[in-house]
């Protein structure tokens, strides 16, 4: 089944304790999409300025990502970010950050992807995620992400989104920050409260936690002994989610969800393991699953 | 088989966002020997002044567990803590500490205890526990705790104790200060250098981390949605996952050791759920067992 994104597309600047890359390609809708590609056809709804390389959107060529819905405004900037990860990459800073055109009007979604049954809204301002879902015929399962921001800024139109949507995916440090609750599970709860049938909450190198009405759950992330990159480790996580989600079909039981969760955290371990899209473009599928099953077998007992 | 355990015993004054309790029994050693005797019988070894009152090990009761290595003291003060845990309950803040009779010489293994083929050395001065362990005669497994103070001002006992033991459990912070890595994958493969056959990282609410030669694995904390008292979730998890090891005999094997920490985490579950011991006294092997199997159905997709 196809899967729509739409989401910030940005030109980073990224230091960790193991190097520093400057003016790559990133933003959330980029990680997702590509993570996703490894399950699923993606659609893509994103903008950037004239700024933004041609060859970046290079690294899509041998994947299965439509970028119809790219949108290359004439007159605007590229949206960009520069962090700095500590020694400890759990924490970073945001040395400069540029909205350009992402504080400017949202891009389009094409004719041809309104009948789009699986739909991802990555973090942006929640009036935009609304907007986007008018324009769908039959959505099956939406998703959305958000931060800090939003919730400090915008808490009536992310509380309208949330009545929208399905399922919520946010970090932990957000999910207190939106329920006043420091328990991860008890703030899980009262997410759920304000309209999602389900909750993600991711956790970083801590993994993840899932709540909906009937199920709790609790996921580690894979263990990872070098993380190069950590940039786009929750939209990776997120896309491959998603992505297995949508060749699920039919109900998602809690024991689809846990698949998926687990899709999720697989992929991102790759992610992390190298800067920018490098480590998601060493993948394949196969990797994917070999690892998978080594994560699986990791946690039964 | 008969579990032995040494550490502190302590009269504990704990204030958490759900209330404050004066003087309740506390230290390493009664939480685990507690919550490993659920799962064997237990030997306990440790030290308390004449102020300590008589009724405080009532608690053991109903429980196999030996006192004949409690030494009561004359003219000695028991061990005290007072801690305060914040509103986000994984911050806690050591009001006052008054080491007491733990500051003295050790207490003797009694002879009749000197067969013990199980030992858990909790957490004391290193050189403590390696004297422990000249008495025994034909320990199979070791495992030992430890803390920040150790790692700080007895670095040198502490490398010859990890050279003694099979196995050591420590908590991230404990294991960054060790290894001067901050990953904890990275740090538990940096410990296994020193000595042990298998480190046992504790992360609270995120879980624990096991390590050894030929595996890596990583569990999630049972999801708990209410934490009323932190106090001695360590010990209960080491009591747990010790007190399970001394049924199984034979070998360890990965998935042996990775059951052994599942009860560790349910174990430990419960502590959490109500001041002091009061929430282990709340427990039964049936209802671990059952919690265990919940959080085993939980893990597995």
């Amino acid at each position: 089944m196809s899967l729509l994104v739409t989401g910030s597309i940005g030109i980073d600047t990224v230091e960790t304790p193991f190097g520093k890359r400057e003016s790559v390609i990133g933003g959330s809708a980029i990680y997702f999409a590509y993570a996703a590609s490894f399950f699923t056809p993606v659609r893509l709804v994103g903008v950037v300025g004239e700024d933004c390389p041609p060859h970046y959107f290079d690294v899509f060529k041998q994947r299965d990502v439509d970028l119809g819905g790219l949108e290359r405004r004439k007159g605007s900037k590229t949206f960009r970010w520069h962090g700095r990860y500590h020694e400890d990459v759990n924490v970073r800073d945001t040395v400069s950050v540029d909205l350009n055109v992402l504080a400017e009007r949202a891009p389009k979604i094409p004719q041809n992807y309104t009948d789009s049954r699986y739909v991802f809204l990555a973090n942006t301002h929640p009036a935009l995620q609304r907007e986007m879902l008018c324009c769908l015929e039959q959505p099956r399962l939406i998703v959305a992400d958000t931060m800090n921001l939003w919730i400090q800024t915008e808490r009536d139109e992310l509380v309208k989104l949330m009545k929208q949507v399905h399922g919520l995916v946010l970090n932990d440090e957000e999910s207190r920050l939106l329920t006043s609750k420091t328990n991860v599970i008890e703030a899980a709860r009262d997410v759920l409260k304000l309209g999602p049938k389900f909750v993600v909450i991711k956790k970083g190198e801590h993994g993840c936690v899932m709540c909906s009405a009937s199920d709790t759950f609790v996921l580690p992330a894979f263990p990872a002994d070098k993380v190069i990159d950590p940039t786009g480790a929750g939209d990776s996580f997120a896309g491959g989610m998603m992505g297995y989600l949508a060749t699920q079909g039919g109900g998602l039981s809690p024991a689809t969800i846990k698949r998926a969760l687990a899709f999720g955290t697989v992929v991102a371990s790759f992610t992390i393991s190298d800067f920018s899209l490098a480590g998601l473009q060493a993948a394949t599928r196969d990797a994917i699953d070999q690892r998978w099953f080594e994560y699986k077998q990791a946690m039964s007992f």
